[in-house]
C-alpha cells in the first residue's frame, strides 16, 4: 500500500480523456476519507495535459485513509484506492495557521494568540520572511542556487510570485509561462505543465527546507502587450485562481497572499478581490493563511477572509512601529510584509542600510509583529535577491538570523507594552520598546530596544523585595552578556553608548 | 551729546525714593521722542534697588532723539534728554522678526514670508539655535566659557531660562537668584539687583555675537520647597513678568518663550498663559517674537499672540517632518525648539548620534523649517552644554555650520516640494526631501536630500530643452562637489551609497 507522512502530499493521478480543453470541459475531484470514517474531505482536482488528470491531497491525520474520485468523464469517475498516514515526523509539524485557531484561548481572557501564528500541532511560529519575488521564473540554475542559499538562510517564509515580473531590475521574459502559447498570445483556458509541475516542486522543496510560500496570486508587474496577466478579465482570474490553488492547496507551507500592491491593479474594482477570496477558500480544503498586500493605500484588513495583516510601510520615517496600531486596528497578526530593502537601488524602499534593515526587524518583533527581508544591491552580484533569488550579499540575514533565535527562545506571552505603562515600578518606557511576560509595573521579565538611540547607561527602580538578572545584549554584534551580578532597590545598568543594544531584566525568584 | 546706534540699548538711570518698596510702590517711565517730531515711544522703567530708577530704550531710526520721563516720584518725574542716534553699521540689523512682518508681500501671492524671519532691516534670517538653559545660572567662569565656545559655534539663537534649572545633570544652586531673599524664603516683590545686571550683560554679549536670546521666562524645573518659582502665584508671575520684560525687551536680540515645557506646570491653567502673553505685550514696546514650548501636548499656536511655532517633537520616530504638518496646521514660521539632542545621557531624548542630530537638522531646513542643536554628553566634558554651556564636545556643531552656511547660500524663496508634487520632469520625490524654487514639475533649482537611505544612484528624466547642472553634496562629510558634465534628457547621477547624501540639480539657461 502506498504511504505518505500526515501533512504531506499525496497524489492521485489518472488517465482520461484529452479531447476538446480538458481544463475547461472537464470536472474531476475525489473524496479522501480516514478508513475509520473520521475524517472525510472533498478535494477538487486538476487536469495537467496530455490525458493526464490530478488531485492532490494533503492528510491531516495519521492512519489508514481511503479516497474515490468523482468526474464527468467516464474514465476518471468511481476510481478508488487506499493509502496508509504515517505520524508526523521531524521538523513537520503541519500547515501554519493563526495561533487562535490553534490553541486553546486561556482563562484569564488574553489576546495572546490573536495576533501570533502557531503550526496546526501547535508548535509556535514566529515568521521571518524573505522575498524573492519572481525567483521560480528564473532560469533552473538560479532556481537551484536560490534553494542553496536558502538552505543556510535564516528565512523561514518567502514572498513568491506565480507570474513572471516586470519592473526595474527586473525586466526579462521568464524561463517559462503559466499559460500555454507564447508572448503575445497566450491561452488563459490551458496551463503549461512544465510551469506548474516546477512551481510544485519548488514549493515542496521550500517545505523540506521548513520555509512557508507566501504565493502572490495577482500583481501589477506586468509586460501588458507581451504577457498581459495583470489585465486577464474578472473569469479568467477565476479561472486561473481556480486552478492554482487546487493544484498548489495540499502543500501545508502555502499562503495565499491575493495580491501584491493590490491598489496598483486599479482596474480591479476592490469588490473583485471579496470575490477572489471565495474562490481561494472555495478551493482550498485546508483553509490556509489568507492576505492582500498593499504599495500606499492598505486594503481594508477587517475582510474576514484575511487572516493576517500583510502590509507595506507607506510610511518614510515609520515603518514596523505601526504593528501596534495595525494590531490595534484589525485584532489579527501583522506582517510587515515590505519595510524595506538592505541595498543601494535608487529608490528609497530599497536602499536601506543593514542596520537600519535589522532596527526593524527588533522594532516589529518587540511590537509583536513581525518583519519580512529584502535585499536589493546594485553592486554586490549579479542578480537583486528581491526579484531574481540567487545570493544573499547584505550584512542583515545573520543579524535577522540571530533575531530569530533570540524571539524564539523567548517564553510564549511576552508581548509589547505600551510607552504608556512603565515597566518595572519607575521605568519610563516613552523612549524604548519594551516586550514583557505582563503588561505594566510588576512584570518579571523585560525586553527594552532602544533603537537608533544611545544611551551611556539606564536607571532603574526595582521592586519592592525582588532581586533581577541583567543581560545587555547588543542585536547589531551579536551578543548577549549576563550581567555577573544581581540588582535590587535603585539600579544603574552601563550600556556602551553605542545604537541597537537592548536590555533584558528578568526577576529572580526569592529563594 | 549721549549717542547710541541705531537699534541698540539707550539706557537712562535717575536717583529716586528708596522708601517702602519702590518695586510695588512708585511707577517710573519715560517718553522717547525723535526731535524731528516722528516716532515717540512710551517705555516702562524699572527699579533696580538703592534708590536707582532705570529704562531701557531701543531707538529704531538713526537721528537726534528726546526723552522725557513720568513717575509717581516727583524726583523721577518730568526728568528730560536728548541724545544721537547713529545708523546702524556693521552686522547690526535690529530685531529679528516674522518675514511677513517686514517684507513686503509679493504679487503673485506667495507664502514665502510667511514661515521665514528677517530682521527688521530686511536681511534674511535663518535661526540654527543651540540650547543651555542655564547658563547665565552657572559660575562667572562657566558663563565665559560658554560665550567663548559661542564665539566660534555655529548658532545664532540660544534658547535659556531666567530661573535657575532642577534637573537631571543638573541639580546645583545657581550663583545668584532673580529675586532677593534666600533659599526656601525669596521675596517675590523684590528683585536682586546683581542677578538681573549679569543677565543683562550676559544678553547684550549674545547680541555682540549675533545670537538671538531665546528667553524662557517661566519653567517647572524647580525645587519647590528651597526655590519655589515655579509656584508662583498668578499675581507673582505677572509681577516678575513685568519686571523682566521691562527690563530686557530694548535689547534686540531678545525672543520671549512664556515657558518650557508648559503642559509640565498643569497648575497654570491653560488662559493664564494668554494672560502671562497679555502681560509680556503690554511690557514690550517692540513687539518681539513670542512662542510657547511643549512638552508632549503642544500648546495651540493658533492663539494670535504666538508669532511662531516653538515645537518640541513628540514621536520617536517623526521629529523635523513634522514642520510641514505644523507649518500647514498653524501658518506660521516652525522651530523645531527641541528635535532631540546629540549625546549619551539615559533618555531618549538626550542620546541621538550626531548623524541623527545632523539629518534633523537638513530634514527639516529642506521642509522649510528650523531646527535647534542641543548637546547631552556624559562622558565628554565635566558639564553638559545642554544645562549649563560650558564647552561643547560633540560631532554635529561642525555640521550644522555647514548646514547652515548652505542654506545661508540659497536664493530667497526656495522652499519644500510636497511629497506628491514631482520636481523635475518625471521624478518622483516620494522617498526623498525636495525643496525648490517653485513648487512642482519646471523648477530651475532643486535639492533633493536623501536622509538616511543610500542609494547608489538617482535617475532623473529633464524637462525638454534644458540642460542641468548638478552638485553632489555630502552633508555628512560636507563636501560640494559640481559634476563637470552638464546633463539633459534622461540622466543618471550616481551617488556613493552612503547616508545624508544631497543632489542639487540647476537649470543651465540656454545660451
Amino acid at each position: 500500500m502506498k504511504s505518505v507522512e500526515q501533512y504531506k502530499v499525496f497524489s492521485v493521478e489518472l488517465e482520461g480523456t484529452a479531447e476538446g480543453n480538458p481544463y475547461v470541459d472537464v470536472t474531476f475531484g475525489a473524496r479522501f476519507e480516514r478508513a475509520d470514517g473520521g475524517d472525510a474531505v472533498d478535494v477538487p482536482g486538476f487536469y495537467k495535459g496530455d490525458g493526464t488528470y490530478g488531485v492532490n491531497f494533503m492528510p491531516g491525520s495519521a492512519g489508514a485513509w481511503n479516497y474515490a474520485t468523482h468526474s464527468s468523464d467516464s474514465a476518471l469517475n468511481g476510481v478508488q484506492g487506499s493509502f496508509e498516514v504515517t505520524p508526523a515526523s521531524g521538523d513537520n509539524h503541519g500547515r501554519v495557521l493563526r495561533a487562535r485557531d490553534v490553541l486553546p484561548r486561556e482563562a484569564p481572557f488574553s489576546t495572546e494568540n490573536d495576533f501570533t501564528f502557531a503550526y496546526e500541532d501547535g508548535t509556535r511560529y514566529l515568521p521571518f520572511g524573505t522575498t524573492c519575488y519572481a525567483w521560480t521564473n528564473q532560469d533552473e540554475e538560479l532556481q537551484e542556487q536560490t534553494l542553496e542559499t536558502l538552505s543556510h538562510a535564516p528565512f523561514n517564509k518567502i514572498r513568491m510570485c506565480i507570474f513572471p515580473k516586470f519592473y526595474d531590475y527586473n525586466v526579462e521574459d521568464p524561463a517559462m509561462y503559466a499559460f500555454e502559447g507564447s508572448k503575445g498570445a497566450f491561452d488563459h483556458t490551458k496551463f503549461y505543465e512544465p510551469f506548474w509541475e516546477n512551481l510544485e516542486k519548488r514549493i515542496a522543496q521550500l517545505d523540506e527546507l521548513g520555509i512557508q510560500a507566501d504565493i502572490i496570486l495577482l500583481h501589477p508587474y506586468d509586460k501588458p502587450e507581451d504577457w498581459g496577466f495583470s489585465r486577464m478579465t474578472k473569469d479568467e482570474d477565476v479561472f486561473y485562481l481556480t486552478y492554482a490553488v487546487r493544484r498548489l492547496a495540499a502543500y501545508k507551507n502555502v499562503w495565499w497572499s491575493l495580491a501584491n500592491e493590490w491598489d496598483l491593479l486599479p482596474w480591479k474594482p476592490a469588490e473583485d478581490w471579496d470575490l477572489y477570496a471565495r474562490i481561494v477558500m472555495a478551493n482550498d480544503p485546508y483553509g490556509h493563511l489568507r492576505s492582500i498586500h498593499n504599495c500606499r493605500e492598505i486594503f481594508d484588513h477587517s475582510h474576514p477572509w484575511i487572516t493576517h495583516v500583510s502590509w507595506q510601510r507607506c510610511d518614510l520615517q515609520r515603518t514596523a512601529e505601526c504593528v501596534v496600531d495595525l494590531r490595534a486596528q484589525y485584532g489579527k497578526p501583522v506582517i510587515v510584509d515590505e519595510a524595506g530593502y538592505e541595498g543601494n537601488i535608487n529608490w528609497g524602499w530599497g536602499n536601506l542600510t543593514a542596520e537600519e534593515e535589522v532596527r526593524r526587524f527588533w522594532e516589529g518583533c518587540l511590537r509583536g509583529g513581525y518583519v519580512t527581508h529584502g535585499e536589493t544591491f546594485v553592486d554586490r552580484g549579479p542578480k537583486l535577491w528581491w526579484a531574481h533569488g540567487g545570493k544573499l550579499y547584505g550584512d542583515s540575514p545573520e543579524r535577522i538570523a540571530f533575531c530569530r533565535s533570540y524571539m524564539e527562545s523567548l517564553p510564549s506571552g511576552m508581548d509589547w507594552v505600551p510607552d504608556e505603562i512603565g515597566v518595572i515600578d519607575g521605568t519610563f518606557t516613552w523612549d524604548v520598546t519594551c516586550m514583557a511576560d505582563s503588561m505594566g509595573k510588576g512584570t518579571d521579565d523585560v525586553l527594552m530596544y532602544f533603537g537608533f538611540f544611545r544611551p551611556a547607561y539606564r536607571e532603574f527602580t526595582g521592586d519592592e523585595g525582588k532581586r533581577y538578572q541583567v543581560d545587555v545584549i547588543d542585536t547589531w554584534n551579536m551578543t548577549v552578556e549576563t550581567l555577573p551580578q544581581e540588582f535590587e532597590g535603585a539600579f544603574r545598568i552601563d550600556l556602551p553608548s553605542r545604537q541597537y543594544m537592548m536590555l533584558r531584566v528578568r526577576t529572580v525568584k526569592a529563594e
